[in-house]
């Protein structure tokens, strides 16, 4: 079986999750990983990274809801894997919360330089994670987007002004950093990626056995339509 | 806010977990579920159902992948929730296992009946999760769908010889039992599911905040021709 490091291919996937983020944020684009490593990649790893080696939850802390999914992390962001290729951020209503992030932030203000100078790392984000990356300036003078219901909060909280935010766009690529509109379209993303990086063929493969029909145009962003965006770096 | 109880709708979810079930079987419709008490019935309840109340992975133990993630389950077949009004099964791996499944199958056989007597009780299943649910009978004379790229092993395995398997289907609804076709259709069928027992409204605000086109028509199955299926029970 293939190694992917053969074409400096990641080997080394992270995930940063934080008390009530989006799960089909995380588990639609790892899903499509979980599939590459199980059918082609075994070598592949991936580390899951919380505030603490607490499980973590779908649910707000401060919603009225206890409806949810706890998911177990595997390290810390003081204590995270070494090492990393890839380093995944989602959204969700925690991400959102200036309170509760701050650390996650910092982690990625702090991680992203080991990244960036690896020929296979990569920054990714689904849905309002850009909003973290924003935050934590690395996204400054780069393309991205965002999720499309929350255009507007993210302008009013003055997230990441010197982004050049794509609000047509179902993902956006600049350099290593790939960002994804809300939710679903991380699975695009991620489809996206996988070609990219990993050849037409493997993206193919996981997609059929994901039955899901991809966007493949990354700029048609039909929920930029429905929402009314302005159109803005597009 | 209104109560789900105001029109038979249902309010207490369970989730059958097992090894190496297939990611976005689960976390697609949970992550519907999860905006529907967000946005619209914090009274809502999920109980995650395992074998034992050790975490349960995504991944194959009997693969040679180690890439993966653990959820924490809240209930145990032994131990489950009382009055479930909605079971989901989703598919994976792990369900093809007719080794580990079997108390997986006998608990389905076992908790059907309560389901069945209640105006607001129902079955879904995602993908091969369906499987599990025809080895435990409940699917007998029924209409029912799964996966499209296992669809032959399916036949081979002897799967549910009563069932009337639909091959060109996105999903299948037969009085109670909702059966999805692979991993992603498990999006449409409960963005489907909640529209008919939530209305249109809701399901529309739920898969516009996941930015996710759903497929509307149950018939339209790209992945049965992808496949090749020979049309069975259309």
């Amino acid at each position: 079986m293939a190694s992917p490091t053969d074409n400096l291919q990641p080997v080394n996937f992270g995930i940063l999750l934080f008390p009530a983020f989006q799960a089909l944020d995380v588990f639609g684009p790892l899903d499509a990983l979980n599939l590459l490593s199980m059918l082609k990649f075994p070598k592949m790893n991936l580390s899951i990274i919380g505030l603490t080696l607490d499980p973590i939850s779908t649910k707000d802390p401060k919603g009225s809801s206890d409806f949810g999914e706890s998911v177990v992390p595997t390290h810390t962001i003081s204590d995270p894997p070494q090492d990393l290729d890839v380093l995944l951020v989602p959204g969700g209503l925690g991400s959102r919360d200036f309170e509760g992030t701050t650390p996650i932030v910092d982690f990625i203000r702090t991680i992203y330089p080991s990244l960036n100078q690896k020929a296979n790392g990569y920054l990714l984000t689904v849905c309002t994670g850009s909003w973290l990356a924003a935050r934590a300036g690395v996204l400054d003078n780069k393309f991205a987007t965002s999720n499309k219901a929350a255009w507007q909060e993210k302008k009013d909280k003055n997230i990441g002004p010197d982004v050049k935010w794509v609000s047509y766009a179902r993902w956006v690529v600049d350099g290593n950093i790939w960002t994804g509109s809300g939710v679903a379209a991380g699975i695009d993303l991620m489809v996206a990626f996988i070609e990219k990086v990993y050849g037409v063929e493997t993206a193919n493969d996981i997609s059929r056995l994901m039955e899901y029909m991809p966007h493949k145009d990354p700029h048609d962003d039909p929920f930029a339509d429905l929402y009314g965006l302005p159109r803005e770096n597009c």
